[in-house]
């Protein structure tokens, strides 16, 4: 696969909106900012959820929110994905009978991001998960990462107020997702990794958000072995991780990082200190008041 | 109210804990990662909620929560709040009797952060909400309050990937709540201000968290007239705001800041230009690029 793959389109119009401002000089400015709309996913006959997201890969995100909630099972046959952009109506529809309704009665307000719905048969899946052992992350490739990501032209870089998700093979990042929920921008990765059948296990995942217990359970159900942030951890997330094998990197900021889970997977071929002082000095500085998201 | 009368307790045992792990150069450490627990939340009889917290208000959080879906009327008379904090309940009762089964089947899974919920009817009760048209910020109070909340001890500084809310008077932040959903920090302040009767047509309110359509329901909701956060925008967030007559400042870093709405009650008292350059130089890198959360 290419490198950026599939990658934002700051440019995209429907995507963000020019709005009349005030800077903090009472100066008349216009800013970008990026747009939600609703986006109700229905899977075959029933209604499942109404999503707020920036709306750019609906077939994508509905097909990845049913498989991070176990309600697509990665080898059930997609008979058909209709959106509808006028109604922001999205169904899947599968050959399989579907009837989710005691399990939509279920729900958790999480701690994290967006989606605040944690099924009770999520957890039962992750325990199943092996990741794979054999997989390593070099930490040239995680400053490859972070540094190609972090200076593509996206909506974070034009608007802000939007999360990232990324999926990456050793230095290159593949998949480039944003939403303005970034339980959205993972999904919309599942979503594309079943519907173009790409292999899980020799991947990295990288996220601007926090390595919550959400975020860990996705990445581990999703089969991938690396996960790495530029922001911070909550206790069960790590927990999660360590029960699974997951390798959990965060606050990846310049050249500094921490692992919390799964070092074992790292290795340790370049020199952080030969990077520019100005570099580091960023680094240190944001190192662990990192976004909260 | 006395300046921080409610702050973070950033050495308390319960929200932090120390977790062993290697840094970016393969070297041993130690660091702080916050604590997330269930809390579920009852009305009277009925369950309604089962929230990830800190875990450190759970009456705040309960009130704030039920005020902010409209479950709990700002005239309602609660007869008693009891948490256990062994089960990891708390139960509010009121002298009315309620019944939101209903309401509860209806979820719209939103954009921002924690809660993902909003119910149709908090959007009836915002069209007739009337913020103080007299109220007012002045720019020297802005950047009081941003160096004040910013240089205080708090679990972001000590472990990062937390959100904060800070309910202001003046240059004074008087009521300064963090938790892991961003969601859960508002409602805990809302649910301080019902029990303590605090008005809120003078006050001022900061959030680390973006400035989402929720994030200004639910200021505008509590009647607080301008609304202040470090991260951007989203469009809906815009939109809502000027319907509602809102203040709304985000990119709030340094001496710079941009308002998208209610720009009147903006005093012009300090002039940007008498701080430091490398605090200008901050400011000005991270302007847009804001935390998304």
């Amino acid at each position: 696969m290419d490198e950026f793959a599939v990658l934002p389109d700051p440019d995209d119009p429907r995507l963000t909106r020019a709005v009349d401002g005030i800077d903090h000089e009472g100066r008349a400015i216009e800013t970008a900012v990026v747009m939600e709309r609703p986006l109700t996913l229905f899977l075959n006959g029933q209604e499942i959820v109404t999503m707020m997201t920036i709306g750019d890969h609906p077939e994508y995100l509905a097909v990845g929110y049913l498989l991070n909630q176990n309600m697509l099972r990665p080898d059930d046959e997609i008979t058909g994905i209709d959106h509808d952009d006028e109604l922001d109506v999205v169904v899947v529809r599968t050959r399989r009978e579907t009837d989710y309704e005691e399990k939509l009665k279920k729900k958790v307000r999480t701690s994290g991001c967006a989606q605040g719905t944690v099924f009770g048969d999520v957890m039962e899946a992750f325990e199943t998960v092996r990741l794979n052992p054999a997989a390593v992350l070099h930490t040239s490739w995680l400053y490859q990462l972070t540094k190609k990501i972090n200076t593509l032209p996206s909506l974070y870089l034009k608007s802000g107020a939007i999360h990232g998700s990324v999926l990456c093979h050793a230095d290159r990042p593949l998949i480039y997702m944003e939403d303005v929920g970034r339980h959205n921008a993972v999904d919309k990765i599942a979503g594309f990794m079943m519907l173009n059948g790409v292999p899980a296990d020799d991947k990295i995942f990288y996220t601007t958000g926090r390595l919550t217990s959400e975020m860990v359970l996705k990445t581990v159900q999703m089969g991938i072995p690396i996960l790495i942030s530029r922001s911070g951890f909550t206790a069960w997330g790590v927990d999660l991780a360590r029960q699974a094998g997951l390798t959990l990197i965060g606050r990846a900021k310049g050249k500094r990082f921490v692992a919390l889970s799964g070092a074992e997977r790292i290795v340790f071929d370049a020199d952080p200190a030969a990077v520019p002082e100005e570099e580091r000095r960023h680094g240190r500085k944001s190192g662990v008041t990192d976004d909260a998201a």
